[in-house]
């Protein structure tokens, strides 16, 4: 497996476009389409919050229901959520225009969108966007990387990677692009997350390998503890790779879930790395565990700790905070026999011994904790699992996004 | 029942000293004592957080063996938390100080710590405050007054009141003090509180009645959904109001529980509006629940939200934050039923009905939000069930002031 260049326009048969649409910001693009030359396989995973944006029902009934997909609408500005009966039929009017410009049935259309809840979609604007996007739909590097930009929020920068990987004699293709920097703490899924292939293989595997893969990327990483009501992570898989169609767990499948974690893990850490205001990606990882579930429990307390996150922003190394995060957390561990580590580019040092304060060195602690990823390792010392969770410091710009960001 | 200028020196027999001990702050008092002249019976709760800190094990003992307790040593700067056997062995000189001093048997003697995590206390300054405030006990309002004080450390100031009610043909009188800013999200109990009063309770009943309070007041508040090493709430009983010792769930008992169900809920509020960093206390009442409980979750799910909490800064009504808050706490209602509120000091409107907004004036939302005490009213619509929940704003403050709080 290696990394290429690219995004959601990588892999055999996709195109995509953007538009600058006007459904919330000035100057910029906010709308984007991904299309697939034939229809494709498709596996979703979803917010677990019980106030779903019409996009997730919308998607939902597609992924469950149809089974396949040809193309995706999504817009960024508004998030078309608590937006009632309007709201949904603002999906299918979305829908109707794609079948109506591409001859694609419209329950083979997904579409999202991100941004602030409660207001109405100008559906006007999202029509005349499909308009102007349809004739400029293209593959190639440009194309993708504009639809990754263009559904940016909050966003500092797009997200977007690919891999080849060879399975069953032939190179496949895995891209992505995804969003996500406030109301970030995937229950199911991030906030919205798009993945073609050019792979071959059944709709029951791939959302079988979708499913589990979220599980350890996705929803190990969060920004703020809020779970988006529009939590979405779609895959279109089209074949065109020629490789033999996946249908069983073989090797050939063993290859493509671990090409297409490699992609969740990279999209999930750009997110956490870029959460609202961040300065720092905040890495906890945690050993020696009995049980994976117990060192999940654990190491996404750590990451969510308001006063740990705001302790990684001062380059304070405040371990009592991430002890404190863990014993509150649910998971039983013994609190007198946990080894603690800071680790960055910039070093590696043990803080505590069985839960008590080594003779560390301040000063060399905040240069560890100064670098713009940082890495804490807690051991419980019970067994063997292990779990990695990502997040983000907490630092004044995520107040300041968050108290004016309707304005 | 009624408020009266007070704190913990106001029931009968109750004396309190302060001094600045020099554990970590300059230039300020740091240690506090309440003493009782009679023994008492005490009651407790206590952190749920696995990390417990030394005091908290050392109070536990006392609450659930010696049941009777005559002293209080308090001190701030420092938490004795994650301090291995050593720190124990500190509560115990502590102990051993009262009784050397006091004669009281050092296994009724309660000691608590608030302040940083992982650092051992000087045991010598603790030993030396105890000598320097023994002589200095007494009772009125300025020492109990004094003692509010000296617990504090991000706390912007004291939290203490007193009641008088009549239970038995006898004025009792429940007096109160607590400290807490930053790490309050109590499981259990709060982060420091102490009441004192001349009821005449059975300690059962004493136990029985904080036990079922707490979960109503300092259980339902957050500030920053870490959850303390340190949570303690104390209560001592001396019985010399004089009033028939209170042996069974009669009306006496319910008069004593609205007395304390009054002060303990007042005190958390303090606690919740002077959280680090706020500029406004933040009230959320679910109301129409099917159980309390579902509207205990559903309350606090919305008061712990980063983005609702940065939405209230910026005074602005930004109403699918709580939605979605509310979406995500696990507990269930129908997201297409809910009416919203918003009411302060400045009058109250309704934002959303059936979970869509009306056409509420932004204008005269943003008046309502610039209140320093804001309540958000959620009608779930299926039942009668209600519950409040306590928070505040997130702030640059509370970034400030965590980003460098060990410094």
């Amino acid at each position: 497996m290696k990394e290429v260049k690219g995004g959601i326009t990588t892999a055999k048969g996709f195109k995509a476009a953007s538009t600058a649409a006007g459904i919330k910001y000035k100057n910029r693009t906010d709308m984007a389409m991904i299309y697939s030359e034939v229809p494709c396989n498709v596996a979703g995973t979803f917010t677990k919050n019980i106030v779903k944006a019409a996009p997730v029902k919308w998607d939902q009934h597609v992924v469950y229901d149809s089974k396949q997909a040809q193309a995706v609408v999504i817009n960024a500005g508004i998030a078309n959520a608590c937006t009632g009966e309007e709201g949904m039929e603002y999906c299918r009017k979305t829908a109707e225009k794609i079948e109506a410009q591409l001859q694609i049935p419209m329950d083979q259309v997904l579409v999202a969108s991100t941004g602030v809840i409660g207001k109405q979609l100008p559906i006007d604007c999202i029509c005349a966007g499909i308009e102007t996007m349809v004739p400029k739909l293209s593959g190639g590097y440009e194309s993708g990387h504009a639809a990754a930009c263009a559904i940016m929020t909050t966003d500092t920068h797009e997200k977007e990677l690919a891999v080849e990987v060879e399975i069953g004699g032939k190179t496949v293709t895995i891209g992505g692009m995804s969003k996500g920097s406030g109301m970030i703490h995937p229950n199911m899924c991030t906030m919205l997350s798009f993945l073609t292939t050019d792979a071959a293989i059944s709709q029951p595997l791939l959302l079988k390998a979708l499913q589990a893969d979220v599980e350890d990327t996705y929803n190990m990483i969060s920004v703020d503890g809020d779970t988006s009501t529009n939590d979405t992570c779609v895959i279109l898989a089209n074949g065109l790779a020629g490789n033999p169609e996946i249908t069983e767990e073989n090797e050939d499948y063993k290859a493509f879930c671990q090409a297409l974690h490699y992609v969740n893990e990279t999209l999930a850490k750009q997110m956490a790395g870029d959460g609202e205001g961040a300065t720092a990606l905040f890495e906890v990882k945690v050993i020696g565990a009995e049980t994976k579930e117990q060192a999940k429990i654990l190491s996404k307390s750590v990451i969510t700790s308001s006063l740990t996150k705001a302790a990684i922003y001062g380059h304070d190394a405040n371990w009592g905070r991430i002890l404190c995060a863990m014993g509150y957390s649910g998971a039983q561990f013994d609190p007198e026999k946990v080894d603690l580590f800071f680790e960055s580019a910039a070093g590696k040092m043990q803080i505590i011994k069985d839960s008590v304060a080594l003779d560390y060195s301040e000063e060399e602690a905040t240069k560890i904790l100064s670098e713009p990823a940082v890495t804490v390792i807690a051991d419980v010392k019970m067994g063997d699992a292990t779990a990695t969770a990502w997040g983000c410091d907490l630092t004044y710009d995520y107040v300041k996004i968050n108290a004016d960001y309707r304005s």
